[in-house]
């Protein structure tokens, strides 16, 4: 079986979802869909998917721009098995309506609630509660980077209570108009959503969390103290993460000492849009002293959810049998070691 | 009584102690340092400072730019009862050795080490050890801001273990050479000095601390939890932090969302500098669940050690009777609240 | 005579207005208006300002938040001759008609059009044009800039041509939320508003700017190249601005090299809000060869322009003989050197 | 003819270089060298080159790392006809002697002087005069910015006088520890070295630049004004840049409105490292008026050299007839347009 997955929203996340989904044997792009003709509605047409106008009225500004469209989002919902939908957030409620009026299956992103839906997704962590579901929620960046690195340690050691600082970038990296420039806003509410938003994934996680956002476009970071089930040690948790799929290791002494380097280091590994889809750990900063583990993670948020909306299709259409098979094929098709 | 106070080092830390000493009315600037003739030189004696060269050889580089000299190091510590080093760090134990030779006390910054001295000091937390001692150590704007409110909650309620989390600025604002850009710097050894640093004012506080640097100049800002010894209320601690003195509240709710907004709060309120002195803490951000303290504090490194020099004085001298009496002389002289 | 005064917008410019009208002997403020209950409104009542509602449905709010309010703007402007419109550009034109309805005379500011009042000043270069006038407009930060360093320039030798860059900063250092964070956002409409409008204030100057947004809060900076009426030197156009009023000389070579270092200097200087309201240029940096002369200049956006609209109040009743006398006053009263 | 190519230097320039040469037919990497064993020694290996020491003392540091040497620089020259020099600024001189002593062709980069060398080379304006040179130099990333966009109007309409303001950004994105974190930072020499530069290029043009660095990793910014020869237009400016290899437009009426959206941008174009070796105009942002032409472009300043320094080599070995078989050539390889 070949999914035909529409992509509804084709910015930050739907662009590098569209092109994941390309390199998959048995899914394919039936089209993605853009409410403008902006450069960005052009390179869709450039790298050939067609293109669908998700407001209707606009659909004459494309044809003046000279951008070729297919349809509406009606039209293209009509000819897939799956959308996924990467509009801006606080859309996807009237947006799930349609989805189940038209009867295509749906994956929603990190910035609609949980409860909206009722189900989460994160291929480590639950992979098996969305076989065969009709419509989910892959959770957002900073979740799906707590679920990769707290899962293995909660199922391998246990983990009584987790204390984590996110400190956000504050735009991604091509918004030029957000802030802040020179400051530090911290989020008021505490805890944070991205603590209750894990206990989405992670059944029974005992975590809070604060947040900051703070001027830089490239990763967010997170300082992590996670209070074990019993006393361990670095090289122990060290081991564990080493076999955890999509985390992956850095070490200040080698010169990566900034979120900085990294970025520059997936530039390098020549990946597509320089992404880097792993959680990345400072292996010189995981320090376990009895039964406190202490880390760093740096987590891309343009990316490191797109592998895992891959997995969702083939949760939802029991493409594999389980969740590590799906990991391994999509990693592969997309360069992940 | 009144102090003959030599201020060695006429940069960030040493101006501002210069300003803060001439306000009170026990204690006097007998002059400050410089090594190079730079406008801060012109700016000292426009002020009215007498200027001494820490490096002798330089003083005929002060001749030639019009900038009149009083004498050396040496010749100041002459006339001084107590020299407050500002010098840049790591510098400190090659000064103690002279000042010990001089026969002046001497106070040191946090940039230093506390072995170096074997003592250290804050006024609220213990002033009493520091009275009449010859040499001692101010603590960092860090160590210092942890302080100011974990001490009356461990007085008060008690404190079993910290987890905090420092975002700190990169630079100071008048440095334009240093970074990060655009990039969080994780500190990689855990815990970070912050922590063991504050044992040396709070004797047995169980403290562990990360650290990351941000881009941003305007101040630190600290994520705190506290495992308190038992359960309290977000009033409770509220309630405590209103009769601390140098910690002050600001509301996310009034506009006050980031360390700019309330900088901008600093320059209303027409502070020398625009400094702000104490420890800023979102009155909207503290919350407490069951023996679980949450709260956000902003640090301005520039200036919350400041008055901590003035009390330090006093102690060492013996000027006041209690740190109560000197923290409010301090505050009244400083315009602090 | 002392006119009464009405500042209508409390914000970056209105709070500093209020603030200098405060320090002249020759007006006083009788008012100032706020539309939140924000901290900014409690601390214009901690000022001693008079506080009015220019939102009348939201008085209420006012009396909930504890923050005494007098009346609403019209209350406001019946008791005043002159009001200071410093509300957000674009408002000003519904304004201005509320002000000539209630017969009372009124400045704007810099983001208002010139051609909505058709007038607009600089007290250097057209104060007398505006002596007596009913409605004009101190021009923005900008423009205030170039007139200063320009029109003596151009009385003195002669301009032929100038072209300008501006690099903007991005927000002012209170606003968190805007951009850019890590990009330089150029202004494509060529030349940038700031060239007309200096022929608003200096007639008939030929000049055309280009100018970019960059991500600091704390200055803008203009690189100029103006080509002179006839070959001059370095000497000649230095000595011109060295007897030009609210402008000032740093130099790179005693470590001022960046506009974080001249707000460092601001705040050594002990200025109210840490403030530069001199236009700043780099004695070290100008340069003339042959008929072209070369500078950088550095504006500080939230208070040059604050002693302009003093004087203009002054051109507006004739309250001194002529320019000068104006400046020296306001300047005397303000500590500008 | 195959040319064996040695890259000493293995960082921003080096590692692009080196990726670009194995993209050519005519060319072939011999080996890059490293002075310390990072990870991005690791990576050059990863990519399958072979890495040399250019410090021969530190080559145990590196088989302690586990990293392969397979020699010292001299080694490394002897098997190669030309050496591209991309080690840090000034040590190109050193360099120099052992390149002649040692027989090799050799490339420097813009940090070094042209005088030190006495020829430099741009492609586009003279690919001619390197024709079978020994030594030569790749003028700068801003120079060849202004060459790319310069020459061609410069040779079509004619150019009088050229004033240009370079906004640079601060520090690379891979340099976490350089600033300027809130500043804006002038060039006080005046004109800047980019304007002198050119004219190693392009001979006899008449031009003065000025520059600043701001906070920013991305891209230099220029605004420049060229008074032409004659009266041209805005249409016949843009047509020239449309005939002109490496020169590429993007326009702010398709939301590409900074520095940020251009970088975006490419990453979409899934280039190599996300880099734009073109030079990029804003098409909305060229204004002829009368003789004056306005124009904004960015440069990139880690690759837009990149392709320079493929077909310099081409030129000191006489690989091509011309310069555009060579700039052809070069494009098809790398994927430039």
């Amino acid at each position: 079986m070949t999914v035909k997955v529409a992509i509804n929203g084709y910015g930050t996340i739907g662009k590098r979802v569209a092109d994941a989904v390309s390199r998959q044997d048995d899914m394919e792009v039936m089209g993605v869909t853009k409410t403008r003709p902006t450069y960005e509605a052009k390179m869709a047409i450039g790298k050939g998917f067609d293109l669908y106008c998700a407001v209707t009225d606009n659909i004459p500004k494309f044809k003046e721009a000279g951008i070729e469209i297919k349809g509406n989002l009606i039209d293209l919902l009509k000819i897939s098995d799956v959308v996924v939908d990467c509009t801006p957030g606080k859309m996807g409620a009237a947006n799930l309506d349609l989805y189940k009026k038209m009867g295509v299956k749906s994956i929603f992103q990190g910035g609609e609630k949980h409860e909206m839906i009722g189900r989460s997704f994160n291929a480590l962590s639950n992979y098996t509660e969305n076989i065969g579901v009709d419509h989910t929620r892959v959770v957002s960046c900073n979740t799906t980077g707590l679920a990769r690195t707290l899962y293995p340690v909660s199922t391998e050691i246990g983990i009584e209570k987790v204390y984590a600082t996110m400190i956000r970038r504050g735009p991604d990296p091509n918004n030029s108009k957000k802030g802040p420039v020179n400051a530090i806003v911290p989020v008021l509410k505490v805890p944070s959503h991205h603590g209750p938003d894990l206990k989405t994934v992670i059944e029974g996680i005992d975590i809070d969390t604060m947040a900051v956002a703070v001027p830089t476009t490239l990763m967010h970071l997170h300082t992590i103290v996670a209070k074990l089930s019993r006393p361990s040690t670095t090289e122990e948790v060290t081991s564990i993460w080493e076999r955890t799929p999509r985390v992956t290791f850095v070490s200040g002494g080698e010169g990566i000492t900034s979120t900085a380097q990294i970025m520059e280091m997936a530039r390098d590994l020549i990946r597509d849009r320089s992404d880097m889809n792993e959680i990345v750990v400072w292996k010189d900063g995981i320090h376990v002293v009895d039964d406190h583990l202490y880390y760093y993670q740096a987590i891309h948020q343009e990316s490191d959810v797109v592998p895992e909306n891959v997995d969702c299709i083939r949760a939802m259409f029991s493409l594999t049998e389980d969740n590590m098979a799906s990991i391994e094929k999509t990693n592969k098709a997309l360069g992940i070691n």
